[in-house]
């Protein structure tokens, strides 16, 4: 509009590039347009590097198809890991999370996402074939499948375990429990009722 | 640390400069990471762009401050608006807000801020000498005030308004009242009190 005081083409574009942020509405993006141009120029020119830089510098790990900037990871190349465990996980961050435990020093398999016919997710994007693949090798003698305690995370542990029948590998799940420092009054029905049936 | 599962350093660098986005923490920056490298990369390739160019391409108007991509933005050179009103507001949302109402052809004057001492934005900070100046010039002959009304934008207001006393002009303040379409039971006290006061 002529004469209008309408936002420049360069912060319209600005707000509709991160509105695809997940998370970020309308609001929240002209909220943050602003306060990069405004207060943070030199955040902005980082991000925008670091964003060029993550998409051209990392890849999937040849091996687990966790992010990493080489053709396989540092985890997939450790000579210290048990090479006949592997920790089948949903993310890098859930990767992270088991990680941090320091209680499991063997491999992984990240599955990039789960499960979820519904949005178009199927087998074959997960890397069920290559997960097979992987373990037909036949070095791995026991599948640790970590996936989510969510609906799509059962789901996608049913799946794996099913994909991995016909093979000679042990496959478990993490366990279901009360979480530790949780009072039973808060805990769900489901959980305390899961807690029950495998106690041990 | 090497063997480690620890995520790359682009992804790293990535994360922490989403962090600095407003209103975004640790956990929602590292799943934007995630989402951008493994389900949106051309959308993070745009968001390079968009943020490359908004920073190089968005300077701000010499004489109302807005955001513009030119020396002079298209509403202070627009022929039709009424030279003889000028319109203050904080920022490019607080101005384009006032656009849409549709009822308003003056000028504006954008602060790109409020006075916060605490965080240290003086008068300087809110571009006041140039309102001044501008003001001075003569052509203006209301200033309507039309910061927020928070604690923070009333200070401003009465600072904008004080700083324009000694000058020949007038100077407004944008109605306080009972928002359209509330019902009394649920605005708060302060502004019904407002509303009686200033009733007409």
């Amino acid at each position: 509009m002529t004469g209008s005081a309408a936002p420049p083409d360069a912060m319209l574009a600005l707000v509709e590039a991160l509105r695809r942020l997940p998370g970020v509405g309308v609001k929240s993006a002209q909220r943050m347009a602003y306060h990069l141009l405004q207060h943070d120029r030199d955040g902005a020119l980082r991000l925008s590097q670091a964003l060029d830089h993550a998409v051209h510098g990392i890849r999937h790990c040849e091996r687990c198809h966790t992010f990493t900037e080489q053709p396989v990871c540092a985890a997939c190349l450790d000579p210290a890991r048990d090479t006949r465990l592997l920790c089948v996980v949903e993310t890098p961050a859930d990767q992270a999370a088991v990680e941090r435990t320091g209680t499991y020093r063997g491999l992984y398999f990240v599955l990039m996402g789960r499960l979820s016919p519904l949005d178009g997710v199927g087998v074959q994007d997960i890397g069920l074939p290559e997960l097979l693949a992987r373990v037909r090798e036949g070095e791995v003698r026991e599948v640790i499948v970590a996936t989510n305690f969510t609906a799509e995370g059962e789901v996608t542990a049913h799946a794996v375990a099913e994909a991995l029948r016909a093979l000679d590998v042990r496959v478990t799940r993490l366990a279901r429990g009360v979480p530790i420092g949780s009072e039973l009054e808060y805990v769900d029905l489901g959980t305390i009722a899961h807690a029950f049936s495998e106690r041990r």
